[in-house]
């Protein structure tokens, strides 16, 4: 399935290009099939031969990408005359190609091999709440992700180019800039929270709730929302994840008795990345075309549907009707309350995952700060606990008691993964940015969202972000769709408000 | 995961060449998962994009396979001193690249083409019941199918090249000798049962039963016959069927309301695969000598399980009243009926994959016969559902009134897969000969099986058959495991002895 368009190149290198990309596309797809299968559906003991053949994939992809036609291919294309969605193909394999081939593979292999053995060795750690125990790992992680950025670009920040790997267009400054800002006007903001006498409803949702009836509701929220289950599915996993392509993109959620909220929300955020993938054009698989835009516009995707669609008033006023019917016990709680409780700020939680629409960007900071350190240099990995610990109780008034709750928390920096964290909370953000540009050309969408109507909404998504793929950049995509640069003030205008009148501020 | 030894050589050309043959391997277990989960699982318009990345995988796996590399390593290999399992190895991979290499890659591609238009073509055709639709693309078939073997074997039988890609090791002239035995002895001992007065108790197992039931049931088979969850899972397809590898070896089965029967024997067929699939050896994982054998020995496993177990008298003792605790209905049915039911000949059934134990392999005879004439040039596709009629009037006394009940009723041809019948009749009876090797070892099986006790049957299977991988031929493997070449004798003492109890002949 490749893309029609090739008016201008006409000897057939393109087309042999396309072929080529075609073929990675595709490895890379298969991958995240067996992915898939390992989260939701492998026997337990199939572990072995799965990591045998996820890694046999990933070493195909990475000879194919890497080699040498195809940077004659690109040598050849960038001088030729292109349709602009060809010259955007070409610019996205373009920086992958250089990235990859710019490391040694020796150096991959390494960083590969450690994260392996990084990962059992993080979990130990959280288990016995021991960082010394891994501390040397996350010090030889610091050291070899600092290695791999020097040799993708000698000249910058190491930590500019290990966000790049996950957020290539969006420039650090850029990111750093939201980040402080964030931290500078969400910290008094829960202060005065913390200080608001207002009291929420906050167990709304108290309770004990079957599996079963929790995913037929969870099909509930995914038939109200408009998922297209003949190119989708929902299953469960122990940590909720959406994958695919536009052909197939499936969610899964998780069920826990006394956490009904917690999987409508984690639920309608994996739609919100499925629909995403759903609206990605049929034509372009196997290209950029086809392919979703990085992580941050990933994240407000699915941060959009998560929090401005299912934390709002009007979508309790629709979807607690529905709740009703498989749970009769929420005939007491009304729509105000199960909106209140969807989104009570939680001033002493330690945990990201568990955090609120607000203190949770104040976990990014604080990991976004450190990681920077880290790789920098200004930061010792001995220093960490301390550091975090600092950060948390300057930012959210709490000291994590151990490090399994404080600095060993999160699975990826086990992985390697520097630079991730921020994407989450630019996703947040741009997530406000989309909704009010969408308000601004469809209307007040509060009367849509009470009846339960997301095709305008949905619709406009998919005009403005998903069926262009990678064709744009993310700045680029940003501008097209909200006519302006990427900011913080639709999100900080849209927290206050909301936040303003729930805690009567 | 590799093999240990690697004796005798010792430059690294081996493990180079190992390293090569994991890779071919993890690239077709990988489109095992891909296949498993389009027939299990895919959301219904995830074709198109899952063709495309099972035609990847399978081009790369060519590519692997054929490339310049693989032919100088295995020269070199050839003339070197190698342990006898690495010979094995050798012998196994030179047989596929000589295969692959000799074949033109256009006319792979074209086979390819032509069959992925046949499949739509022979179902609408067997829908209208139009033979003359299909035959145009079958008398394609056949001539892209010789011209293959050709290129393979320009001097031998094409049908017997065609053979040998489902069966490497059995000859086709033995092949044609058990068939040609089975025809002569079956009809006339079918014809004495459709004579015989025996009121066989045939529905003992009429009734509804509903799917959840039956599901539970089917685990309750799985579970009685000693199947390894860990690295299993049960499911529904449409057409049942396993696949896997020894870490994660998977069952399908169907339910339909009124055919409980069939679903138990159809998930004690696909137990049969399944677990022959986890005997192969973890540490041959990702060459042949962690491959299952042939076709012919992999049908052997699941039809001794479906057959000389589940079709037994004992087995019925033993599985009745589980089945009873599922379906309270059938405490009025003896272990003597069940048995009965399982072991009915329908002298009137046309369709292959209803029939019973013994007319089943006149269905396969007469497609046998048909398919080599065809090959052979010696019968006009236009003659075929004549033929195909009277072979039926001649060898089952039945004649279909439609060629969708008769000559269309398979999918094979469609698939360009000629020379792959036979191997289900070579199946069966290998699988009576490798029963009657394990009792004369373990001696009489009966009160085992009437115990639920399968741990020293499977013990002899695991030794005699599963462990060994591709290490031997498939006769070397017969006879090591029985101390006799392959022979029918075993299987028609089998059928007379059981039949001729049952229908007092």
């Amino acid at each position: 399935m490749a893309t029609d368009q090739s008016p201008q190149e006409t000897d057939g290198t393109y087309e042999q290009f396309e072929e080529r990309v075609t073929r990675i596309s595709n490895v890379g797809n298969a991958a995240g099939i067996l992915q898939w299968d390992q989260e939701v559906v492998m026997p337990d003991e199939g572990t072995p031969a799965r990591a045998q053949q996820l890694s046999t994939l990933s070493s195909l992809s990475h000879d194919l990408l890497t080699a040498e036609e195809t940077g004659d291919l690109l040598d050849e294309l960038e001088g030729s005359d292109l349709s602009e969605e060809q010259t955007a193909v070409v610019r996205e394999v373009r920086r992958q190609y250089d990235r990859e081939t710019s490391v040694p593979g020796e150096l991959v292999a390494e960083i590969s091999e450690t994260t392996a053995n990084a990962h059992p060795k993080w979990k130990a750690a959280k288990e016995n709440d021991d960082f010394e125990a891994f501390a040397p790992t996350l010090e030889k992680l610091v050291e070899l992700k600092r290695e791999y950025a020097e040799h993708i670009d000698p000249d910058a920040d190491p930590y500019a180019v290990l966000f790049a790997e996950y957020e290539p267009y969006l420039d650090l400054e850029t990111a750093e800039r939201v980040l402080e800002r964030l931290r500078d006007e969400l910290v008094p903001l829960i202060d005065s929270i913390d200080d608001s006498d207002a009291a929420l409803a906050t167990d709304a949702f108290a309770g004990a709730f079957e599996d079963d009836d929790q995913e037929a509701l969870a099909r509930d929220v995914l038939d109200s929302l408009g998922y297209d289950w003949d190119r989708g599915r929902l299953d469960t996993a122990p940590h909720p994840f959406s994958s695919g392509t536009q052909f197939d993109a499936r969610v899964t959620t998780r069920f826990e008795e006394d956490d009904l909220l917690g999987s409508i929300t984690s639920t309608i955020h994996e739609f919100g990345h499925a629909n995403y993938t759903l609206g990605l054009p049929d034509e372009g698989y196997g290209t950029p075309l086809g392919e979703a835009r990085d992580l941050s516009v990933h994240e407000s995707q699915s941060r959009l549907w998560e929090n401005h669609v299912g934390r709002s008033r009007p979508f309790w006023e629709h979807f607690l009707p529905i709740a009703r019917e498989r749970f009769p016990s929420l005939e007491d709680v009304s729509p105000e309350e199960a909106y209140e409780a969807a989104n009570q700020v939680y001033d002493d939680n330690l945990i990201r995952v568990e955090a609120d629409e607000l203190t949770y960007h104040l976990h990014i900071v604080i990991r976004f700060e450190i990681e920077r350190a880290l790789i920098s240099g200004d930061l010792d990995v001995e220093d960490v606990p301390k550091v975090w610990n600092d950060k948390y109780e300057e930012y959210l008034g709490v000291r994590p008691d151990t490090d399994a709750e404080g600095c060993l928390q999160d699975i990826h920096w086990s992985h390697g993964s520097f630079g991730y964290f921020p994407t989450y909370s630019l996703g947040s953000v741009l997530a406000a940015q989309l909704y009010a540009a969408a308000e601004d050309e469809l209307g007040d969408l509060d009367d849509d969202i009470r009846e339960g109507e997301f095709d305008d909404l949905n619709g406009w998504l998919r005009e403005n972000v998903h069926q262009h793929g990678k064709q744009y950049t993310t700045p680029d995509l940003i501008e097209r769709a909200t006519g302006e640069e990427f900011t913080a003030d639709h999100f900080l205008e849209y927290v206050d408000e909301k936040y303003g009148e729930l805690y009567d501020l």
